[in-house]
């Protein structure tokens, strides 16, 4: 088979009725008058042996010298042609497009019926932002196709990812209890945790709704969120003393000892606003990661710390599940990942059986229908974007 | 047993000198005159009930009143008083000290056998800066001491990570090839990557040396990284054409389609250098990853992609090997870790039966005697910071 290479295009030269009719019905090229094949066809073609190549010139072309006017054309070439290559290899039909490329199910010729997914490229040394992950997502809605991103290493091997908008199955969304039932708890605020001494109510929390962690002496101690979600059900109640310790440190050693006498007097219950603010004095980001756990709670789902999976959250889909599903973690809108970053998200998660979820906490966005209180009130909106390893 | 807490700290009330001996024979207090303890050794033996504390007023306090007094002095005294009793139900002996903790082997008491570790702590919500882990490096030589980290989760669970300067154990440092028998492989540059099409040096390359990617058609695709090493070693050309293609853009259509022509003229073989600054336009950070990979090839160890494990490189120590052990992630030197990106970037390393190795590359340091040339150069030294799960 021969073909010109002109003005950045393959075009098949000759158009034996036969020939046009067997590349077409092998999955390349598309009819345009002659025959035209995209620059990873040809190149793929001209690799393996199928085709000439010959420039206006007349001259023929070796891959080198082919590969280099491609990448006049496209600088991402050589990652292009690595992917294409790989994906042809793997037995599916392959259409680079306005989106890279368009991915057909196994056997299926492009024609006979739609793409199924649509890839986005990149080199292992490239970054993405959380906002390019979302606009990803809103266009494979609008196409109806799903989105994948190949990530080309510095070995020349391929890793691709499914990326999907995060569904969270959940059985029992959370009840509310009742006004009359509640009955406030008595805590103590530890710095950056709370602690809540009835010894009943700290056993109730923690063995039917999984808060916090108990302690041989059955108290239990809360994560500032879990504190926070608490106090905001009318569940506990939050003490802060009104003298605080950083205006202490300048006081004289005199000052400090007397401080140190009982003073119960200046204990006053804070309301929900004034303890979120404390808790945003001592955790950065505290309020996106409240916002999050407040959201995922709603839904009923069970929220823990993911610390050991270096994640924000782990969630359990039940009360009854043993292991969790999910590894949430929370990321500013503007967050830029490394490839490795998400690299070494998806492959932790991968080997723990989890869902690799990433919260964007969206300032400006529109609000969900269902958007809690709290993020309407704060004005916020989440996207939770679940990324996995995908098996081509 | 009687104690008073007075001006911030705890003094055990009257000196029978049995009950003195007792206390200090089970590893609590010091001898100032009369026994001191420290404010976690007191809530520690007041939870357990072993001592009543009474305030200078005589008023007899309750833990959940003796922890708001300790929070005054310490604020951080939460997470001092959860890794105290941690570590004292696993049996250590523990002294509060300058760097939060000396940690004792188990079994042994203060004062008998010196501390072998110093320990850091530090809530799930609390972020870490490399420099601080260096520092935290050249005290524990100082003191000849291990420096261990404790990491608070939300949960109050608590997790122990060991954190030492980085050893290599390398068997066969990398050997000069000499210069006579060397010769000089052509490259075509594609972009982020560089193909060698001599099919006996790609197989020598790939076979005996590990470098990059052999092609089925015998074509050797190299990263970056490992075209410049080896350009440095005189093991390879590489030519980059003069026009480029950002300038291209700016042509019209017809200038394109004309500069598609051959043009053999205009290629140039550069020097490292120049090679250098072409990578560092296509990929951020290309340098540091640089330098860092001559360090590692020069000590004899065989360096490949980690981004499959969500790190920079993977290391074999030999080139029989068959698993890397080592994983390196290199660092800008004002990096500030998260807690959750330590945890996740350990936990896989782990997971995987390798070492984690944060590369630090410091810009003022002092050289190191066996700096390679490039980094004494551009007056940079690297430093190795091995991090790992502690089982305690």
């Amino acid at each position: 088979m021969q073909a010109v290479l002109s003005d950045g295009k393959v075009v098949v030269a000759g158009s034996e009725a036969e020939t046009e009719a067997d590349i077409l019905a092998k999955g390349y090229g598309r009819k345009k008058g002659k025959i035209e094949l995209s620059l990873e066809e040809a190149a793929f073609l001209l690799e393996t042996g199928k085709i000439r190549i010959k420039d206006e010139a007349g001259k023929e072309l070796n891959l080198d010298g082919f590969l280099e006017h491609a990448l006049d054309v496209s600088p991402k070439f050589a990652l292009r042609y690595l992917i294409y290559s790989d994906l042809k290899e793997r037995g599916y039909a392959v259409q680079p497009g306005g989106v890279d490329f368009w991915l057909y199910p196994r056997g299926a010729k492009p024609g006979e019926k739609p793409a199924r997914h649509f890839i986005r490229i990149f080199s292992e040394s490239d970054f993405l932002s959380l906002n390019d992950l979302a606009a990803l997502l809103i266009s494979a809605r609008n196409m109806r196709k799903e989105p994948i991103i190949a990530v080309v290493d510095e070995e020349s091997d391929i890793t691709y990812y499914e990326v999907q908008e995060a569904k969270f199955e959940s059985v029992e969304p959370e009840k509310d209890r009742g006004g009359s039932k509640k009955r406030k708890a008595k805590t103590s605020l530890l710095g950056d945790r709370v602690v809540l001494w009835d010894a009943d109510l700290a056993e109730s929390l923690y063995r039917n709704d999984f808060y916090g962690k108990l302690t041989k002496e059955k108290r239990l101690l809360l994560s500032l969120v879990e504190a926070a979600y608490l106090m905001k059900k009318g569940l506990l109640e939050i003490e802060v003393r009104e003298q605080k310790s950083e205006n202490r440190s300048r006081e004289s050693d005199l000052e400090k000892a007397q401080s140190l006498k009982p003073q119960t007097s200046n204990h006053k219950p804070v309301n929900f606003e004034r303890f979120v603010e404390y808790a945003n004095a001592i955790e950065t980001d505290f309020m996106d990661k409240y916002v999050v756990y407040e959201d995922l709670r709603e839904k009923g789902l069970v929220v823990k710390t993911g610390f050991k999976f270096g994640s924000h959250f782990r969630v359990y889909k039940t009360k009854q599940q043993k292991h969790s599903s999910y590894l949430i973690h929370v990321l500013p809108e503007e967050h830029v990942f490394s490839m490795q970053e998400l690299s070494r998200a998806v492959r932790l998660a991968h080997g723990v059986k989890k869902r690799m979820i990433f919260a964007q906490i969206q300032t400006l966005g529109k609000f969900d229908q269902n958007a809690s209180r709290t993020l309407r009130k704060f004005g916020q909106n989440i996207r939770y974007v679940d990324i996995g390893r995908m098996k081509l």
